[in-house]
């Protein structure tokens, strides 16, 4: 296993989103373990969710009525052990930066018999990673604020993953 | 359109391998423009281009008769510009790094109206990534060393990289 | 919406398993619906569901300690209305038949506001298939028959999706 | 090797189009053969091709400044042999039916060492398909007629695929 080259982000309490994917026969590769690109759709599907099930704004509302999009800026990731065929993965979000027109967030995946809300460790983290996304508008070059109300979602979600339970 | 974040790695006189990839339907999201997972799948394609067309080690062979892998262990990118359905991109390969049992590239990719192997820069650079690789063998925790026909294989690429044309 | 051109196969009382598949980015092409490849994906998905969450048969054990597979060997589909982003559908699966060493499988996806168990109708129904799955073995060319153990947890679903709920 | 269950087509005489895609780690599975949903990607490049290089018509044309779409309405497909990873695939594309708004393709792609546009052969066929293609305008519920231009492009490939090399 590899040690991380990522520059070290401090961790908030507890992750702001858990989402869980199955490891299917389509994310698999020949050496039986998950192609890495798949990786990516099970984040942006992680993304995606906790936009529509905790902030509130659906993917499908973000591009239709908003005429908007959250793409992703930056990348930064280490695949530290592999995932295989028919592993439930447990997907820890955490936000680590609110910007004008950007969001950073961490998201790490880890499988084993622990339960989804254990904290991921060494020992059973698959990869971590840190992303950059931003709001852009269509017909807008670059990045646009965020609009008020999806701004005041996420600092919930900022609030709440740093308060101590209980 | 945003700057690097990442860490400068200086890059050898010209790439040692360049290959084309066509944005097809298959790889654009609702924005029309290319799905981020998708550019992973054209830069894995390009390393196994790279890896038999020059390396003389086809992915069939190494998953085959050598036993052996080659997973990527981190990546580190920069979204810069989006692509279009219908675009030829330009992906530009760099060995920056040689390892016992790894490998560092950097790998860029353009579009625009420019010949493939003109120079990228940044108004025609759609993405740029820093990526390790590491030689595995089936059974075998943890990497292993490059076997030694395809440690020389590779030193030639960098030796050839740097390499002015005269 | 077109008609179906399928061979009219008649089916069973009720769908012997039922799964939900939700629309996200990554399933989506340039028109803003599913890109009828990914239906596939999701087709898979819910073979490999069923044959772990009710045969007992897992994909990872199929193609682990039983070093066997289960081929698709044809499909005939009509894709009859899109699906968009957003958009939470029903996979229906029947058996329709079940030969010495292959299975024939009858999957409509539906999407709206009724529940995910109610009957698929003309005004639902996204896409109907019939395709035809075979048992294979590592290493031995063409078909084998279905494992005793295996066809019998096949017969008890054929056998469920005949009985009236009374 | 099964028989094919599809109804039979007269084929033209040679293929309006013949593609090649190369098998690459992206589209193999943990049997080590390609996923038959990455089939259906690599079908969708072949017409995506051909509607650029053939009928002058690319699908950036299309879903752009035409806002149409060519969506498949119905797939009939059997899968004859595996393809393995590193194998180069001959698609051959046969029309064979015009119709007001639809089109009839047959696809059959083959591997092996013969040229690529070698007749397919039982023993080298991997797959052969019948599929419906139809051309929808945005806004408009249904299909529409192929405008004049696209019609007279798809009549001239149907004249070609009957001529005799002589």
């Amino acid at each position: 296993m590899k040690n991380s080259k990522q520059p070290a982000v401090p961790l908030p309490e507890k992750p702001a989103f858990i989402c869980l994917h199955k490891v299917g026969f389509a994310h698999c590769d020949p050496a039986g373990i998950v192609f890495y690109p798949r990786y990516f759709e099970m984040v942006n599907a992680t993304v995606e969710e906790w936009f529509e099930a905790r902030l509130g704004f659906g993917f499908a509302r973000i591009h239709g009525a908003m005429e908007a999009a959250v793409p992703t800026a930056s990348i930064n990731v280490d695949f530290m052990q592999p995932s295989r065929l028919g592993e439930v993965l447990h997907f820890h979000l955490y936000v680590t930066r609110l910007g004008r027109s950007s969001l950073d967030v961490h998201i790490r995946a880890g499988g084993g018999d622990a339960a989804a809300d254990a904290p991921l460790t060494a020992a059973t983290t698959r990869f971590q990673m840190n992303a950059t996304l931003v709001f852009t508008k269509k017909g807008v070059t670059g990045s646009a604020p965020w609009p008020d109300d999806l701004r005041a979602a996420l600092e919930r979600e900022i609030t709440k993953q740093d308060q101590h339970d209980t």
